[in-house]
Formats: C-alpha cells, structure tokens, sequence
C-alpha cells in the first residue's frame, strides 16, 4: 500500500494578542511508505487546547515554542494504514502528539497503542481519559486534596477540564460551585451535579459566588486567572488549596497584566498556590485510567464534546476556546 | 510588696496609610498585688513586629484587629515581681504576648517561663529564640525546603526574620541572594556570609538579582511583596518553593494594590506559593529551640537588634519598621 497526501496546519506568524487565521497555514506532504520500525497513520481525531497558546510565543517556557513554518504539535488519536513495526498492525488505533496533521510516518515509538474495545468512544482518549482528565485528576487531588465537605471553586467550569475536576469534587464528597460562560453551560453543569452553576458574564462575579457558598473556598481549581483568582482569594479559607492549571482569562494580553490586587491574603489566610504542568503527574496514569474508567462505568463521569470538521477549519476551532464556542472538550474530527 | 503605676501604649484611631503618632496613646494604669495564681510583672523588653499592622485593620484576620482603647499586644521579656503562684518566685523572667505595657497582673497560665543562664541575652527570646526566630526557621525549612546548591532569594534580608532565612540557608548549603535598604545593612549581611547583597534602592532590582544569580532561584521567602515578588517570580526556576511570610510594602496601601503582573509564571514554572502564620508552625518549636542554640553555641547564627527606650517610644519604634530604621530586631527597652 502506498502512502497518501496529508495536510497539515503550519504557525506562519507569531500571534501578537488573539490569534487570527493569518497566523496559520494550510500545506500538504506526501507521505510514503513507512520503513522498518516505522508506522504510517492517519489521523481521526485531532485536539486543540488552551495551552496551545503559550507555545506560540518565542519564549522559554516548560516546553519549546512552537516553530515557524513547522506543523503545530498536540494530541491525535489515528489508525495504522500501513506498519513497518511488528508491535502494529493496520487498523490499530494510536495516540500521538504530532498534532495537527492529517497523516504521518513515525517511528513506533512516538505513538502509544490503544485498547480496543475500550468501552468508549476512541476520541475520549484525547479528552476524559487523557490529558485534559489527567489534568483534572492530579490536579484536584494532588494539590486541592479534597476531603468530603470541602467547597470546590472551578473556573471554566464547561471546559474539558473544568467540567471533570467538578464532577470528580463531587465525587470525593465536596460541594462544588463552578463557573461558565453562558446560561446554556451552566445548565449543562448543574444537570451533572454541579451545585452551583454561575454565569461570569451575569454581572458581580464576586457577590454571585460569595452568595453560593457564603463560608467561602477550600479548593480552588484555576483555569481562568484574572478576576477569577481575585474572587478565590477572596472567599478563600484559611489554609485554602489553589490548583493552578491555567489562566486562559489572560493568555492573548499584549502587555503585563494586572495580577490580583489581593495577592496578599495568600499570608493572612495561610493559602498554598501551587501551578502544575500536568506532565509532572504522568506518573499518576494508571491510577487516573482505572478511577476514571470506573467512573465512567458507574455513570457518576459525563462528558461535552464539541466538534470541528476537517484540518481546515483547526485553526478556527482553537480560537473557539478563547471566545467560549466550546462545551467540554474541542476537537477536530479529520 | 504593693503594686505599681505602668504605663501603656494604646490604639486611639485606626491609621489609613502609615500609621501616625496620633493613631496612638500613652496612658496609666495602677497594678495591685498578684491574686492567687497571680503575677506582676514588670516588663523589660518589648516586642515590635510588622505583623502588627494588620491588626490596626478593623477586619476578619488570622487574629483579631486590635481594639481601639486598649493596649496593643504583641510579645514581652519581664521579670516576676510578686507572685501568688506556686509555679513562679520573684526574679523570674517571664515571656508573655501581652503587650505594649510596662508591667501587667495575669495569671500564670499566660506567660512562659524563660530558662535561667541560657547563655543568650534574654532580649533574644524576643528575637532569634522566639517568633521571628520560628518564623524564619518554619517558613524556610517547611516550605522552602531547601537542597544543598539550592538558591534561596529573602528579601528583607537585615530584617529581624529575613537575616535569619539568610543564615539557615547557608548552614543548610543554599547559594543566598538578600537585599536590604542601605549599603550598610548589605555589608553587614556579606559579613555574616550572604553569598549577594542587594542594596534595592540602588536600581533595577530585576537585573541585579539576575546578574547575581543568573540560573535562577529555587526558593523565595518573601518579606516585602511587590515588586520583590515580581523579580522572584522572573527569576524562578521550575518547582521553585515561595515562602510567603508577609508583604510590608503592601502593609500601608489606601487602596487595592497592583497585584504580581506575571503571576501566570506560576503555572508554566509549576511554582508554588504558601502562605503561612508562625503559629501554625508551633509544634516545631522544641525542635527549633535545639537546632537554634545549637547553631549559635557554634557561633553559625549572628545577629543585630536596633533598641529604642522607653515605653513612650514603642509607636516610634513600630514606625520605623516601615522606613527601613532597623537592622535585625526591633526592641524597646523598658
């Protein structure tokens, strides 16, 4: 079997502030044959994530920016078209991290095989049963360490990550007030056990939530920054938790940000803020698939997708996540 | 044996900004004979700490605020007057938390007993042996957690908590960088072994702490807050440990202060932030006590303390915690 031709979406610029489709391309390579130890895949799921973002930058960060000119990298899911490898036949499903492609030759090594009949839809690999899961899970319970009782703020609260760490606050006992962008998300939460769903845009951020839960925060699980971690130090307890996973409120600003005026109850109150790179927990992985699977299995784990069609539209998909186009998880199906 | 007049400093108005002398009153107070399971006492030394501005703030703390019209508490060194305790005889100094006083009757469950020829001036259980002593000695070991070839950044180095971070950070093998605000107190700070002595009015700060450690910090103990604690945050490296023990250029804002504007390098540099009280850290004490005296029987712990006289000039004191006017501890001698 031959190969075929892959489009794929290049960084032609560096984004100064919200991104825009200039700063993407469109190409295509032919991919051929695979040789030895080597897998030809073609990819079916593609994700897009906030984090995206920071490697557009030319800066040094925990990861290397983004190249010119180059394929933008993050998570797939794929079949084996033709193998080289004998650990893979055609028709195997793979996770890669060489993102934004529609095809791709690699060594075997570069892919993880996935199970087949997992139960699930294959593209939940790229959303609950992965890195955005892993997020969720490491960071609610490694940093947050929820006891039953305790009160869970999340931001972002219909996000991929979001709506699992609320879901398993839940789960460890905890009442949860999460937060979202719309009427529609909130009502989306509250159907998977959210006790307090709040609209950010629906006016005084800070009363809406101190009226939710009135005895303040134990927990809080960052994904916005900005006014919402002002709102955390405030209601927060003493020795509140903050898992700090992202500030999506803040990643296109093109100057210094204003940081939280009331940085300084992190003392009074004695808070722990603690940012994390979910990648420090892989370790945590086969914990989260058993947990998280049989959550799933018990009904007590839901989840949102929303989808994009084709390699084309990838770009418009991530911008999506900065305007709140997406519930759950954003993907692109190729 | 009768009584005694004793004067004390009391909270007249809450002060807005910098606290005033008119924010405080001196005032008489006769003291009767002790009660069964009683004391008098007068003091000899007595206590002024940042800390103390906060509970001039009429707000929910860690502590209550200070009461208008009554004496301001903190920690005091007197000797046993007259006692009608079985547990205490004349002549014993006694460590209380009672405050801006001459001398006071209170039953002897209020106050510690100080040991008899414990080689160190008996001042220093105000100091080195006591809260700001613990405070230094928790908040670093706890929370910075310091490795040998680890770089610890302090600011407020020639403070009374600070040149102690400084000094267990190098018995510890830590690479310490401190600033201070004279050349004088950084002088004093290389002369007690600080690796880098920063004078943080003498420019950039940024690009001094940089050039003096250019790989970066792994360990903050921050006193000072603003920009101090953007420059930690700049410069730090991944995982690096904050200890946030207090903010005194926050201390007198009118307003909501400008928060750390690149405080997303929490996330992306997996930082982590703790705030703490020294009170939470008590149960270390016994342990703090042994190393502490051991570390100065080997003469490995040096320090300062700067004396005003007189109960009349305890605010004076206080306010010169906010001008820089002390090296060390700050004492009143009474």
């Amino acid at each position: 079997m031959a190969g075929f031709t892959s489009r794929e979406v290049r960084l032609k610029s560096r984004p100064v502030g919200l991104p825009k489709a200039e700063n993407f391309e469109l190409a295509s390579v032919e991919l051929g044959a695979p040789g030895a130890g080597e897998i030809l895949v073609r990819n079916r799921w593609m994700s897009v994530d906030p984090y995206m973002r920071g490697r557009m930058y030319d800066r040094a960060s925990y990861v290397p920016p983004f190249a010119l000119g180059e394929a933008l990298q993050g998570g797939a899911v794929g079949e084996v078209v033709e193998s080289g490898s004998p650990d893979f036949a055609p028709g195997d499903l793979v996770l890669s991290m060489l993102g934004w492609r529609e095809g791709f030759v690699a060594s075997a090594g570069q892919v993880e095989k996935l199970p087949a009949g997992s139960g699930v839809p294959v593209e939940a690999f790229l959303g609950v049963l992965g890195m955005p899961g892993l997020t969720a899970y490491s960071g609610l319970l490694e940093i947050g360490k929820p006891k039953p009782g305790d009160t869970v703020f999340v931001s972002g609260g219909a996000g991929a990550v979001g709506s699992l760490v609320a879901q398993i606050a839940k789960i460890k006992g905890c009442t949860v007030v999460a937060t979202a962008g719309s009427d529609e998300k909130c009502a989306w939460l509250r159907s998977v056990g959210v006790d307090h769903a709040i609209n950010y845009k629906g006016g005084n951020l800070l009363e809406a939530v101190r009226a939710a839960v009135p005895k303040g925060i134990d927990i809080y699980f960052d994904n916005v920054g900005g006014e919402h971690l002002e709102v955390a130090l405030e209601l927060a307890r003493p020795f509140a938790r903050f898992a700090e996973c992202g500030m999506i409120s803040q990643y296109n600003n093109e100057g210094p940000a204003a940081g939280p005026r009331n940085i300084m109850y992190l003392v009074g109150k004695s808070i722990t803020m603690q940012g994390f790179i979910v990648t420090q927990y892989a370790g945590l992985r086969p914990q989260f698939i058993q947990d998280m699977s049989g959550w799933i299995a018990e009904g007590k784990i839901k989840w949102e997708q929303t989808v994009e069609e084709g390699i084309a539209n990838a770009p418009a998909a991530f911008l999506k996540l900065f305007s709140g186009g997406n519930t759950g998880k954003m993907l692109v199906k190729l």
